[in-house]
């Protein structure tokens, strides 16, 4: 039998989560793993939770519990950066392991913080700072262990997922959603870091680091979130086969890596297209196994939980052995890697733009598009709905550079039958 | 730096995929894990391979290897069940770990092999023997350790998924899509393992075993195959709003454990009715994380290799640590649950039959059904095809035991306007 004393500093909505199923399931969890987890010290800095503590040892001061020498693991549940990477500090300093769900502290201090743990032969895991209640660093690290990763393309935020599903369909807009979104609780009061793709690239950062053993960092990625996605996209995109998708993608070429985050139209005929609600899911292609997907709630008390606890038991398990790495690879085998330029970048692109219903006007813009070698995969025409005479033209390109497409969407934004401005949403085959 | 050396039983589809990856991903394996994996023996009974074994010892008889006492882990890829068991006890009484992709063998002997390896203090690990290249067996055990499992459902042969998918995408019957399977390698000479689903029952006790805990045996499963389904059956589905799969299913209820594999009508908001071809997923509700998906190749060569490989790195990692349990539960906690009887387990039902085109015989119908308080969720009348002034008849009930439904089936079939047999397929919801 291995026990592990633990101290849990915030009981939020992770936090409590992880007291109320560590409590209603702690017989089956030894029954399975023969680790007796001991909850002996609680800090929160707000008296403001519904948790029986009991008798455990409480404090308001989250510190004392990273000094506390009864707990061999400190559970970092506050949240934030400032305070929350003190503690992790601190708990490290005192060898003490560390489990975490906070994606932005692993994303902005994940280098220093390992290094440290290293240093100090402790084990620091955040299986739930991705993708929730999902074992999908898990699954890229150990599971897909014997693997090279060519790529993965993740719906890895549900507040953007809901929106996006609720847009399609029940046929709302943007702005609608968001609200209700706001009063489900599924969405924050300032909902820019989901809406504007920051969490979603704090996320991606985690998953490249594992995936493409490169160090934590998301300042070179190409970020964009879905405010300016238009019900009508979402339309077209469904007519044409496709669903616009907010994704995280990562993808090795040569050498040189793309770390992007923004809305995709994704084929319907992919698992990912079929995602829906606060849902995540990544989608791993490497070159022994191909293509797997790991798929669950992104968010929630207990799913979140069930990654801290199941990181909880892997350190429990591991005590004894070497130290293993959350990263995949050990902290001082990471090495930098190009990020490629957004520009650079190879997509399909879906055009969208308004012209007048004049003859002539699809054979001006095929014209332009074909002079610059640009292959039209499909092109729709549609009346438009609240314009006489104006309709709107939807154009599916093939595989092309960013740089390659700009001077052409330029040219046809000059057309005197072109009208307002022109949308260019990424098109994401993923089949490569 | 760990260090392990291994034996190859076998260099058929699966064993030559792990020595090609083995030898071409060895610097990124090393990179990731710090375990060094040298071969040091292979056998094989026949010379019909196409690796390069190099200068590395080779034997015409796998017994060597179990005796070899340079090999600390036997990777047992010969399949079968005779040979299999006798190499994989000698490798475990001579204090070798095991890591073999072989259902069969632990679907029928685990419970002896699993106890043999506690009592020798190794690992016997198989995570390649259920859904070839999906982590699958690691995220249950490990990545949803803090979870009770409530149900899981799989595609878990790519057989038979293959054959349904081309059904239901190309219009094709059964007979000419199994031909089809059986030239391009999808599908053996002698089909019958796969399309009875014999294959799936195994697979589906291993998952079962270690996901509630119960001793490794398929003999009181439910086990139907796909023989008997007919391309109208998938087209009057698809139009009600689900897509037929060959799934195994197991479930706790009040203590008693469903299993059962069998085809189904799953409803096309579930992520399994999109898992098309050859490919494999679990679905898995539990009580904390609730429904997550593990999806990817069933199959293959170098996929199967993957999950084999990452069983070795397992391994080579908890060497110092004390023995983990592939059951997730540990050999000697596993209990026996009663296996309901299929009769007793409900589900919806898709019931089709053709009858004359005659005023009064869907009144007939449904005053039987309400006398037996059996729920009509959807009727469809159809003119049949081919035979003029006979309809088909399709029903959709709500969840109801077999045994309630049988004699109400029973008095259809006897009423003089139903001709023909009546088809009864289940459909699972999966969302209880």
């Amino acid at each position: 039998m291995k026990e592990l004393n633990i101290g849990i500093c915030g009981l939020g909505t992770v936090g409590s989560g992880v007291f109320d199923v560590l409590s209603s399931n702690s017989r089956i969890m030894f029954e399975k793993s023969s680790c007796e987890i001991n909850i002996v010290h609680i800090a929160t800095r707000s008296d403001n939770h519904s948790c029986d503590v009991g008798d455990i040892q409480y404090s308001k001061d989250v510190f004392q519990v990273a000094k506390d020498p009864n707990v061999d693991l400190v559970v970092e549940l506050i949240g934030g950066t400032d305070v929350a990477f003190e503690l992790v500090m601190l708990a490290i300093s005192n060898k003490k392991h560390v489990v975490t769900a906070n994606k932005a502290l692993i994303a902005e201090f994940g280098s220093i913080i390992l290094e440290a743990a290293m240093k100090a032969d402790v084990n620091v895991a955040f299986e739930a700072s991705v993708a929730g209640g999902i074992p999908v660093l898990k699954g890229i690290r150990e599971g897909l262990v014997a693997n090279k990763i060519n790529w993965l393309a993740g719906i890895i935020n549900g507040t953007t997922n809901f929106i996006l599903s609720e847009m399609s369909v029940r046929k709302t807009p943007f702005e609608v959603i968001l609200a209700e979104a706001q009063s489900k609780g599924y969405a924050e009061a300032d909902p820019t870091f989901d809406v504007e793709g920051i969490d979603a690239s704090q996320k991606l950062a985690i998953l490249a680091s594992l995936s493409f053993g490169i160090p934590l960092s998301v300042s070179e990625f190409f970020v964009e979130g879905i405010t300016s996605i238009l019900l009508e996209d979402v339309s077209f995109a469904k007519e044409l086969g496709f669903t616009i998708k907010h994704i995280g993608i990562c993808r090795e070429i040569n050498g040189r890596l793309e770390a992007r985050v923004h809305p995709a139209l994704i084929p319907d005929s992919s698992l990912l297209a079929h995602v829906n609600g606060v849902s995540n899911a990544v989608m791993v292609n490497s070159d022994a196994v191909d293509t797997t997907l790991f798929y669950g709630p992104g968010a929630g008390s207990k799913a979140t939980a069930s990654s801290v606890i199941a990181d909880i038991i892997d350190v429990a398990k591991s005590r004894e052995s070497a130290c293993f790495s959350s990263l995949g690879y050990p902290i001082d085998r990471l090495k930098r890697k190009d990020i490629m330029n957004i520009e650079d970048i190879e997509c399909g692109f879906y055009i969208r733009f308004v012209a007048l219903d004049k003859a002539g006007v699809l054979s001006e813009i095929t014209t332009i598009m074909a002079n610059a070698s640009v292959s039209i995969e499909s092109i729709i025409q549609r009346d438009h709905v609240s314009k006489i005479d104006h309709v709107n033209v939807v154009i599916i390109t093939s595989k092309i550079k960013h740089s390659t497409l700009d001077p052409v969407v330029k040219k046809i934004k000059k057309l005197k039958n072109v009208v307002d401005e022109i949308v260019l949403i990424r098109v994401e085959h993923l089949d490569q």
